[in-house]
């Protein structure tokens, strides 16, 4: 029974996002801007969409605000709004309060002022795409600490119709892999005698230097045989 | 050995901090921006930082653009120049070209004119937070397909002590623990006899409704227990 | 029977001439511009004029743009829209877009999206008004090829009176007289016994080389007759 | 002997590209803008570049204006600068004075200040456009009167392998080919042996009712018997 | 009988004082200015006041400018409006045309338009200031040519009670007294009786040098003598 | 023995042409402006020109604004600097101020804080321009009082060749011909014998009631006559 | 009974605090604002507040401005402004004009003007903070001349529990104890036996140097002891 | 002996006067703005004066802040850099930081982050003004408690010459005179038959009410009595 109720303030580019997500993941969200055009093109997908000004306590005491769970303080580049938006929804007794920052100093200021999660997005998604970039079969990762991660990679050219135990990633290159996902169908934990065909994906859970190493090797091999 | 060569094109927030990240990876990055105060600030970390108006031919040229692996468009807002940059790295023979996008219609006209893989770095991490809102302890998570996910999980207060056979997952949830992350050390593939201790780090495979409900179960049982 | 239809977007002063000289053709033209001065000043010209952002594909949706056979993109001098709005005309299915191209670059990239036509109408002016200026009897030319050229001409005061075999332009200069122009009846084909007088106008074919040597000396003769 | 001296006020679109073909037509050009990039990128094209304020009447003086033969004021947008500047340079003696005019009232305004020539570069382009959209094969054309035209056009499928004489353009629609450009050979005064080959280039003299009339029926049949 | 109408077009401090006295002395007068708040400050008091541009033929023409006897431009600093709308005065076929100038230049474009007189209202009261200030009993003055003046000024304190024979303007200095005005009675040609009292305002013809050399010896009687 | 220096604050067109014509009649000038480019242009002609905040004591005093015996604030539109430096120039002790005002309440300011002069330019050459454009003969006039004046008139047609005895202005009109102005030449007090021709210049005095009549019934002759 | 009227021209954070306490103590205020949204905030406060500007002498007649007891012009940063209405003000003839000053400059204007008393809030709150910085037991001073003042300390803990007379302060220091906040009770002119507590707050008058003295050494005392 | 070190962040009205008032009261301050002039002006009085941007934490460390005993952010108008720059004193060990916050929610904010200190000072002269102009012998107080106040006074005429014990404050009023100004000279704890001098200084202690009624029925009686 999902009764969790959002309230995002600032509809960019990231808060429309993280607003339409939890839509559609089944919540109820209220969205905030000070921007009418912005307000209007969301209205019609949002639980609620008002034009105000989040930083008038009125204002917000009105919407009701103390009845959220948890508010997303999304502004783009206002470092000010951002900040006495985060106090307000602190004050008025939200539970959870989540906020966007745009720089190491501006987010120092919201965990002060008891913001319980600061985001980053575009840093972080900067991280992410950097090691997209530079290992070109890595669909996704989750770093599980700075040394161990967890990968989804497609199977390169050159280990198409090698069985898991001829690839014997963990002998070789101490790492496991724990998953194949192939034409819509998920293999979890395969077996030795599954075969890998290059186009599959397979979820491989090992340190970062053993990730790599297998990476590339079977990516040069892959390479050097074409 | 790592010889791929990257010019990033925008030193906003997006892009410094992916040229950062691929400069901690080990490459080599020229960076561009028209702020002078912008690349002054990152010259110290980057291998070369210019500034230069990356829509003009001739100073692309003259940096020797044609020689860089992977040319990333990380423009803020301005999509017309992010266009331009576009079409120049793609006619200068950049191998592959990375775009951000601030639109859908920005996105279309980024992939007609030939850019390998376009991005949109709010959308995407508005998409993230949302889901790690809704699952308060959840850390990160892999889409492997629109029903299937890896999650990475905090084990709850629910089911501290309890070993992987009395939790079940497979059986009564339909999902599986794949790997435990425990005081910087990572289990694959644990066994039933491992135990979870609250505080711990697992990571789940299964679909995404499996997921959900074993996780709101173990919660919910933790805090009704409170 | 004239059943071709035209969407001009963007109303300055190219696309209002252009949308202006197809209604005169007896053609159905829709203009579309931002600016709702611009727009009430053309709506009573035009078969339909409205106020709206070419850049919306819902809106250009609504107006049918699909419908239409010939889409003008002749926006001044906003790269962005022009581009977003050649997009949308050519994925609404338009079979034949044109678009004003401000910069080489600029117009590349249309050229890259899939713009059946790029025109540079000040850049073609200026060359056309060049040539005009430095020969002051050329009334207008067309350029057949790098070297040939159709030229319409004033006759100067000192082949008054003269039979074109007289002036024997063909074997003294290499160039052809195929019309004249006198007092709104045209000559075509004139024979050796015409004559010339002078306000007349020619129309000459040759090699640019020969046009120009038959201009200078007989503007010369006429000049230092004087 | 050239020896024509031009000067170009306004450097921007037009006038470049007007100052840029003067000098390829071999003659001397001064350019004077305001902008000193738009002069600096201009400097290595033109024989001189100065930045300048046009209607500062010393400084125009020693430049030595007066020596100049014809001067075009090609100022953009800014009906004030071009009337001043207009008039500066007749008042200095300059002996031809062409303007560029942004609407009509700015052109009566030049036409009264004593300019010899008043252009609208995007009216006319604007106009010319309109025709080429309306006859596709249409290449160029001169309008020698309200009602005759040269143009040049394109031999459609239809006429493929025909000769003249079964053309017959001048019996049945009133108009006659004057010349034929093929493979980069121009062909004056046909003879009605000659065949036409879709794809050369003919040049058509006639009425424009005559015209059309030939083209329309031309490519109707050429389309139809697709 | 008054029958003159007048058309101000800018209602500046200059403008709406020309107008207003126009008013006063009994005349119609419309005024045009595109302010709105201007137009309505001076609304009741014009015969007519509307908020117009003046450079939009179709307007003046519905304001039936044409059967205006003078039309004033008296546009504040806008020199492209200034032009444009005298051009429209004369075409409209206002008889006389006035035009305030902001500098020299925009004074000759004026005149060469055809403007019946050009006024520089600033430079003007400039020269007539100076001269005031360098001659502190100056109150008002004609300069008749450039030798020549009539002067008003007030009688200081040493010609108190000397007749106009004591003073023998006319032997001592080459200048006459042609009129005295003494509470509010003017006393044309003066007597040589006539006495002169401090305070009164005498009228004075004669050459500048001689005026000058009246008053500052006359001066300097009175200051030294205090 | 001219002694006398001014100071000039603000060099507009007002400012530059007051102290252009002090210079002119022979005193010294210090010019001040805070536009540079003003100053510069101004610097030539004046005794001393500089860029300065007039607003600044301290600069003042640097100036040595002490020992000028007259000050002109020319401040263009800006009231606030205008009555700042008006209060530093006579706290400084210069012992003359005149200011100009852009309205009755910037002058009424004015005069409150001390300066001994408050002039008006724009509405004093409104009010002198509307007397001129009403009396067609006018050349300029003085104001001797609300109901007297003298007038500086052109001689019309209709009173050419007539003596003053038969014009008998005074009798007829109640006003009287003081002076003659005729090729250069200046007769005062004319006789009644003198012929007035037309073009002469009359300098008249009497009520402007009178004159006015005058003015209108030998206008109205020499019209009706032609 | 209280019936002084007062009028306050520019609602900011001064004017608006000050229109707020003069309410809170029982008079009527009319606030005056030229911004809409100021004064809609503050019209639930206030007995009157209008959107008007203060410099248009009719708005102000109509406001009934004369019959007010006291103005004070509070506007903020708009010297002009602040002139203007403060001479309305006093020519309207408010009994007593208060008026705010941004700069010595200003302040001057303001007094020559009649203004009778000008304030600059900014510059006595940075002293009288400045003061209480310094010594960090001052709560509050009266400066009753260059010399004498009377302070409002809290007693330091050094002194807890010492009567009148064993800190004799008048003795010791040349300065007296006149009176004693203990919980909200004033006891005025405490007797030598009245005992000093930590946390009281004591009212003391004396010269700077001595209470100085008294402070330093009380408080050296109590942070020695620590 | 006076170590205490100051930094003052902003060098407005407020900062400086009280960056100012610190060096007069022997203090060393170093005084930071980001306006190149203001730091200028202010050089010659404060011990140091730079120019910095004082959100950036490098810039402040090398100036060494971390010595500094106190640091007043007296920044203007930008609520961002304001809470920027106080995040930054706190966290480089600034023992003492005191803030000017221009809104409530500012000052929260302030007050949330650690600020020790928050002053509304523009609020705060307000108040004392409004105290002031409703009394106008009123010369400054120090509110005691809500009720109570110390007051200083002028005597007004009507008391002049009476003794304490006639006026007897205490007796009739409830209140107490605790000193007297005269001529430079302080008396503390006048006696009964101390005198008082209108244009003396008294100093009241009491409720507000009984000094408010002691305050309007003497100068009532002054008044009443002119």
């Amino acid at each position: 029974m999902k009764t969790q109720q959002f309230v995002v303030i600032g509809l960019g580019r990231f808060g429309s996002s993280l607003a339409l997500e939890l839509i559609d993941l089944g919540y109820e969200v209220l969205g905030i801007d000070k921007n009418e055009e912005v307000v209007s093109n969301m209205s019609e997908y949002l639980t609620h969409a008002v034009v105000a000004d989040a930083t008038d306590e009125e204002v917000l005491k009105s919407l009701g605000i103390r009845n959220f769970d948890c508010g997303i303080v999304a502004i783009g580049d206002d470092i000010q709004m951002s900040i006495l938006a985060a106090i307000l929804l602190k004050d008025l007794g939200v539970r959870t309060v989540v906020a966007k920052a745009i720089s190491i100093l501006h987010g120092r200021a919201l965990g002060k002022l008891g913001v319980d999660r600061v985001i980053f997005p575009e840093r972080d998604m900067g991280i992410r795409v950097a090691h997209q970039l530079v290992t070109p079969n890595l669909l996704d990762y989750i770093e599980l600490s700075k040394e161990y991660s967890i990968v989804e990679m497609t199977v390169p050219e050159s280990l198409n119709g090698k069985t898991l135990s001829e690839v014997n990633t963990r002998a070789k290159f101490g790492c496991s892999i724990v998953a194949l996902h192939r034409e819509g169908k998920i293999i979890v934990a395969p077996t030795a005698m599954d075969q890998l065909h290059s186009g599959d994906i397979m979820v491989i859970i090992g340190s970062n230097a053993n990730i790599d190493q297998f990476e590339s090797e079977a990516v040069n091999v892959s390479k050097s045989g074409k």
